[in-house]
């Protein structure tokens, strides 16, 4: 049996982050097997939202306007730097954070022919100035390139006068002693608190 | 940040079965990243798919015509019974089989308040006496609905002088003996073979 609008939507499926031939066969079965005006909602769906989310021209987050509304509406004197979109997404649910955010949209990758102008540093500088921002929180990945981007950054704001911070490192709650890599325990012993 | 059309495609992607909302907001973040052109063309395989793709008038498979191509050209001397229109698909790579298929669309379930008559029974009964099948392979999953329904199925077969066989129940190639359940193992013992 070879039906081609059903390996056509097979494909579609497959071109999806993470998924093989057979999750994409049971996604295809399942659209098979709703009514007709359901699967147009969800075709409908797909062009709506790449037709009217562009990025906002402040913090490069996903937007339907020119300018999001968080952009709008918070406190611009903190400015917390992601890696991309779906990062602000997990930052919002941070409950004692009320400032904006910046998406750099990637970090400075020598290996990946990425550098610090293929990413919207220049963006988040003129952000700084223009808002008189007082500080700045370096909220990437804590990897390599994490954190030789966020030094970067950090180096080109300082003349500004503003502060710099990155998230604290250290052991997860919840998480169990005897399975936390040896990084992570020495990072949470120099940051060690006063109780 | 709530924008409206991004959470209507991560609802749509959560439609899909087994997928929660991060993986939707991955998928939703993949259609949002490539063009306009692709997106445009995932929609339109949607929607082909569900408008294109009807159900065969004699096995019940997918079909984008009448009668399925498999239906026309394969040997209608021995029939496949199965559940859903997948498992066709599966035992369609099975090389030693070169008959056509039927599909029930779902088995016996009295929990589920399915009955006899809310299956294709009646249109393999009909399919066996017009084309005179000599064997009828009861292919259900080896659960307990589907035993049932083969020996309902078979109860009714039996009288037109039609054989009707069900896949062997035994250890899988490649499993490991000290891993296989016992009702497997017992099965197995019960329908052991000469070397």
């Amino acid at each position: 049996m070879y039906i081609e609008s059903l390996e056509n939507l097979i494909n579609s499926f497959r071109s999806l982050p993470g998924v093989g031939y057979k999750t994409a066969q049971r996604y295809a079965y399942s659209i098979l097997n709703r009514d007709i005006q359901d699967a147009k909602q969800f075709a409908q769906n797909i062009v709506s939202a790449k037709e009217n989310i562009k990025f906002c021209n402040e913090c490069g987050n996903f937007s339907e306007s020119e300018i999001c509304e968080t952009c709008r509406k918070k406190n611009k004197d903190i400015i917390c730097v992601v890696k991309e979109p779906k990062d602000v997404a997990t930052m919002e649910k941070v409950k004692n954070y009320d400032g904006v955010f910046h998406v750099l949209g990637g970090t400075i990758s020598p290996l990946e022919n990425r550098g610090p102008d293929d990413i919207r540093i220049k963006e988040l500088l003129s952000r700084v100035q223009k808002y008189n921002t007082k500080e700045v929180i370096m909220a990437l990945n804590p990897d390599v390139e994490g954190d030789a981007t966020a030094m970067y950054i950090s180096k080109l704001l300082s003349p500004l006068g503003v502060k710099v911070t990155r998230l604290a490192q250290g052991i997860s709650m919840g998480s169990e002693l005897e399975f936390t890599d040896e990084v992570t325990l020495s990072k949470a012993m120099e940051s060690r608190t006063k109780i």
